[in-house]
């Protein structure tokens, strides 16, 4: 246990993260006030802290997603049941997890309506009205909304029967342009979580089995967690001309033929916050990455009964405010150290004391979240100094984030590696045939899932680390490299 | 007809508001790609269009409740159905209009669950974990969410199935802070509209018949559209220790007692894009508020076939987005006197020509919505004229809706006075003895309501304007000076 704390109260309450990260986990969140449980199974409800984060990753992907030349817009809630109907794959794979208004109040409704658990089929049923000609093609939107899957499993933030999250629906002209608009996203995506959230991810294709309902291909980035587990963060579905079909979207191109756009959709949920936790955090708590943090700086003053200590202190914050830094004054009668240990457990990224004696030296302490470092900064300077050590913070995390990925990631050659660097919590890179048998048998016997076929499909082997076929073309078109992992 | 309208294709396609204004405001919203019809029955798209004046309008009341101490947060939108029914007063008025989610997939859930029309019932259920002493109070939170109420008669905006809002919930420790937190949220709406959408309101208190169902009392502000009709374009609440004993929400005081708090709630909602395009709008469509407008200014560029028109109509777009205008080139293929029109249609505040003569003068033409009032503006200092421009369509559009509110308020006496001036589509200000009886036969008979009762309670009159009784004591207590109007 690190020097200061043995006396930390917040953390005897948080279980040891080592010996079990998921009630580590249940512990951070429900103590540092990120999420509750809500009334009925699977819900959560986001508070305040958490929600301030969930503000600024929609700040962060609106931005972007402008910059990409996308608009917001909103489409209803409720969606016909028969509409889920019209893609085959689509509804077989939500049906049995969606939730069903069938009355209001006490009148039966003639069509039971779904909550939707996606929008590509309402958002479809609105485009076939809108798209006539070439002329109207490309069609980028994007919206937030509240989705409901009911699940088994829970988990605040992973997994709830609802959760938040921006989903684009696009149109395009040909299919170059739609699989364009897929990587497009899915990099957006990437730059997102490695320079705002500072967590390294494994970009690539998903595998049939594991891809989205309806999608041609589906491309998902994969981020590791603390425990060593893959979390899906985010993905980018290429859905050809399966929707755009099913819906009758038409357009009457400039050679007079009638014919269906391509389409994309892409989604990310507030399951990222459930992502940073587990990726950036320790023993004390909380430790957010200062672009999201909702308190990005709080000013501690020390012996703040004394003369212009508390003084000092808010022209202190004033400056950093007024400088765009989100900064908090804990002026509340508690003792300093206190105040440490509740912060940490925030995961504030940087802590400032001031105290009397640092007034007459015209300086104040910094502490780090990330490094638990102290520097003295002088106070003249302090905003930008603050601003520069906010950003040191990012990179120090986000390359920790990245040695961690790397230095975690196994490759094998057979199933007895496989299982050892599994158990190890590391991810696997192999080889495999491509074979639906081989994946679920991996699935089956070690609870390890294909993550993504990577970009690089440079060969780490040349056998099927499951059946230990030898790959030949076939084999290398359908399979050849892949990440395998456990998951959440 | 105007000017220059002799040949607008637009105007032409949407309906006389003086002979029809429901169709003209159809014509409008659905022309103008603010809105469309959901597949489901009373539901709505919100297209990009009218999706980015919510967003401005988020980002402005954000700026407000956030300066006023408000967080945000976000509630499951699943409601146990035995929730709703904890409320009487509550389950009275919105049980017969709730969604209700019966199944998951083909699976019957064991208790039924409503669809929020509002949150009171579940954020009560979850204060009731949270606060514990009088050091947990005040509590003060908004949440922005979807909610569902089945209306019988819906219009995109103003009445629909699902709807956008934001609705503020707060605990407090005195009856004192929770009332003046009600009218200073009042406050807020009331200077949000005047300041932002520029539309003048009337505020007060609602009549217990109109009030919210569950609140001691209810304050609203209303807005008179362009038809005379009255449109309650925000509440806020003060419900007393209704839903915080139905709720069980108890605190430990400093006297060592524990005790109810007593909460506020307050909310706006799409709904208020509808008051906009009904207070502004005229017969050549919409006339969109500055500070909310998507587009700001577009510039159309003038013969832009001809050397250096275009790139100088790109530099001044440039230069405007650069000092913070919302600003848009129009630079399609087509005629300016089309494209004028079009956006004269899409309501942008002001329209930039510049043509070969201007460039050579070193000027534009700035042509305002409003009045439709041209000016020539050195291209040098265009940022800063624009920005001056944009506010004084601001102020003008503002005085000229709190001119047109109070120009159409008649003070009336008794029944005969009021059919005529409610005919002519006017608001009456009159006196109400505050019988429900009263209440009631103007409404059956003038298909008018009680839209408030002013904060200045100045005399107008002392016998009802209804049954002509002497107003004592008595009724002056329960009635006296009030607005009655027909709404939507």
């Amino acid at each position: 246990m690190a020097k200061g704390q043995k006396d930390n109260q917040f953390v005897k309450e948080i279980a040891d993260m080592s010996a079990d990260f998921p009630q580590w986990y249940t512990d951070v969140v429900l103590k540092t006030q990120l999420v509750d449980y809500g009334p009925v199974k699977g819900t959560m409800v986001i508070r305040p802290y958490g929600y301030e984060i969930w503000e600024r990753i929609q700040e962060e992907l609106n931005r972007r997603f402008k910059e990409t030349g996308h608009k917001n817009a909103y489409f209803p809630m409720l969606i016909p049941y028969s509409y889920l109907v019209k893609e085959a794959d689509h509804v077989e794979g939500f049906a049995p997890e969606v939730a069903l208004v069938t009355h209001i109040g006490d009148t039966p409704l003639e069509e039971q309506l779904v909550v939707r658990p996606t929008s590509e089929t309402i958002i479809c049923s609105m485009y076939s009205k809108w798209v006539q000609s070439y002329r109207d093609l490309p069609v980028l939107i994007n919206q937030w909304a509240n989705v409901v899957r009911w699940e088994k499993t829970t988990r605040p933030f992973l997994r709830t029967s609802e959760f938040l999250w921006q989903e684009g629906h696009t149109l395009h002209r040909t299919e170059e342009e739609a699989r364009e608009e897929t990587l497009k996203m899915l990099e957006v995506y990437r730059e997102f979580m490695q320079n705002v959230l500072a967590i390294d991810v494994l970009t690539g294709v998903k595998t049939e089995k594991e891809k989205f309902a309806g999608a041609v291909d589906t491309y998902s980035m994969e981020a590791m967690m603390l425990d060593g587990k893959s979390l899906q963060a985010g993905t980018s579905h290429y859905l050809g001309q399966n929707f755009a079909s099913a819906f009758e979207i038409k357009y009457l191109d400039s050679d007079g033929q009638l014919k269906n756009p391509y389409q994309t959709s892409w989604g990310v949920s507030t399951r990222l916050i459930g992502a940073l936790i587990m990726a950036h955090g320790d023993q004390r708590g909380l430790k957010l990455p200062p672009r999201v943090a909702p308190i990005q700086v709080v000013i501690v003053p020390v012996a703040f009964h004394k003369e212009g200590v508390l003084e000092k202190a808010r022209e202190t914050a004033e400056r950093l405010k007024a400088a765009g830094v989100r900064v908090e004054l804990d002026d509340r009668d508690q003792s300093p150290g206190w105040k440490f240990n509740e912060w940490e457990m925030k995961g504030v990224p940087v802590r400032i004391e001031i105290g009397p004696r640092d007034i007459e030296n015209g300086q104040a302490v910094a502490v780090r979240r990330d490094t638990h470092e102290k520097s003295f900064l002088a106070l003249d300077t302090l905003a930008e100094s603050i601003t520069a050590l906010l950003d040191d913070v990012h990179e120090n995390m986000f390359r920790q984030s990245h040695e961690f990925l790397h230095s975690h990631i196994d490759v094998c050659a057979d199933m007895t590696e496989m299982k050892e660097s599994l158990d190890k919590g590391h991810f696997v890179k192999t080889t495999w045939c491509g074979s639906r048998e081989c994946e679920d048998r991996i699935k089956t016997e070690y609870s390890a899932t294909a993550r993504v076929l990577p970009f690089d499909r440079t060969a780490v082997g040349d056998r099927c680390v499951c059946c230990g076929k030898h790959l030949g073309e076939e084999e290398r078109a359908k399979g050849g490299t892949v990440y395998f992992a456990k998951s959440y």
